[in-house]
């Protein structure tokens, strides 16, 4: 890829899923904190609370960044609605798509599903509509969305990041939704490389995050092994930081030592 | 697996989706010449002159299984219908669950879905959700109905069959909803292999085979590579007939010579 040494300090256009907590805020904290003046950074989530809160710190971090926020349930996604968001975030600020020289999308939002029930058990079709509409449809229709408002040729580089886990590609008992909704999303965005090697796309799996879906698998697991495995990940200490993970992804974007599409862990090489 | 030299020729409940052309029924014909007398099959699809055909051929291959056809449209899956199915084909012929040594199901229903928009035109939530129902969630939901009918002990054995793709591997341009949607499956047969270490669990990728899929995807792709990758292997004869890969599977299922919930694909060693 040309100009991956000129990725961080450029004019940016970042909107960031899930920015209300965890692993999105931290990118969106630190991203910032890499981003030219008048960049613009945009932070999605259910709660306005969480995202006021991501909004002071990147405020500390770069005052010199423009913060669009904007409450939202990404688990009832409407293409209108998304589009209308992402052209109201350049509208509001007085920006055009053309004005950067680098955008980037982040799809952090995620959940884990329902880790109480065994594969074997799950016949609600509604629950795996729920599950399948929040961790991929919705990013899939947030994405094309985005890419209509930032088509090819808008800014230099247009750079598309889906937070991706080990359950893409390892089975973990009772994660059924988790690991099949982990799998299509990153087969999904690997199409989305194929199709336009105009765009950037990185799939990264974090690692094993200290973050609340850990918590919430080890509190909710109906699965003895995966919640001695995760307790295990915490007492050791092995567990990472999201500042550890975040200063991974930041250094891999700086290299840009990635194939398009790729799926790049945390501990790969 | 232990046993796994006895897996034809015992007295097997067999139930087959997407049994009305093609894979399905070809898997149903030939697994059927294998059956002890007395096994049952049921095969399920929405046409009910292709099921009929498929029960002749059968009947001729042989006379000794009985068989259930049930017209049903598998994208509109219901937990209590499928229950049903699978119970009133035991008691319409008279058997009960542990009358068998071995029980299969094979989900082999599957479709390609639009290949003529490119993922980063993929906002429609409803044509997603439409999708992932017919082929992910209907298939978990048929499942786990299954195995409430042929629990643990139910049955000297135990073996699912998921018809998986090359695509649930590797993105193809065009292929959206088939890529993530054979990804997530597949994801999901091997976290049931990986919770239930008493079933037998295959990922069984077919292949290129020459079906009406492969026309509709020349027919319909918006991807010239595409079109001319599946053109090519069509007039190079290099596509395989659902014969070549009927036996591949019935060589296999033989030998046993696969892990609990292991891909395997038609050219694998």
């Amino acid at each position: 890829m040309a100009n991956k040494q000129e990725f961080w300090g450029q004019k940016t256009y970042c909107l960031i899923t899930g920015a209300s907590k965890g692993i999105g805020r931290n990118f969106a904290i630190e991203f910032s904190r890499k981003f030219a003046s008048n960049s613009l950074i945009v932070l999605l989530a259910r709660s306005e609370e969480g995202l006021l809160e991501t909004k002071n710190l990147i405020s500390k971090a770069n005052p010199k960044v423009k913060i669009v926020i904007h409450p939202i349930d990404l688990g009832k996604p409407d293409p209108e609605l998304f589009l209308k968001v992402i052209q109201s975030s350049l509208e509001n600020t007085g920006v055009k798509p053309t004005d950067f020289e680098l955008s980037i999308i982040v799809h952090n939002v995620g959940s884990v599903g329902d880790v109480s029930e065994g594969t074997f058990k799950m016949s609600n079709v509604t629950k795996w509509q729920d599950y399948f509409t929040l961790n991929v449809f919705s990013v899939a229709c947030l994405n094309s969305q985005f890419l209509k408002v930032f088509p090819e040729g808008s800014c230099k580089r247009r750079t598309v990041i889906n937070v991706t886990s080990l359950a893409a590609v390892k089975p973990l008992k009772s994660m059924g939704y988790y690991c099949s909704g982990k799998a299509a999303r990153q087969m999904f965005f690997k199409v989305l490389a194929e199709e336009n090697p105009t765009l950037d796309v990185l799939n990264y799996s974090p690692g094993p995050v200290d973050t609340d879906m850990v918590a919430e698998v080890v509190s909710n697991t109906e699965d003895a092994e995966i919640k001695e495995m995760f307790v295990n990940l915490k007492e050791s200490k092995n567990i990472l930081t999201v500042d550890q993970t975040t200063k991974r992804i930041i250094d891999l974007l700086e290299s840009g030592k990635y194939e398009n599409g790729q799926r790049v862990d945390y501990y790969d090489e």
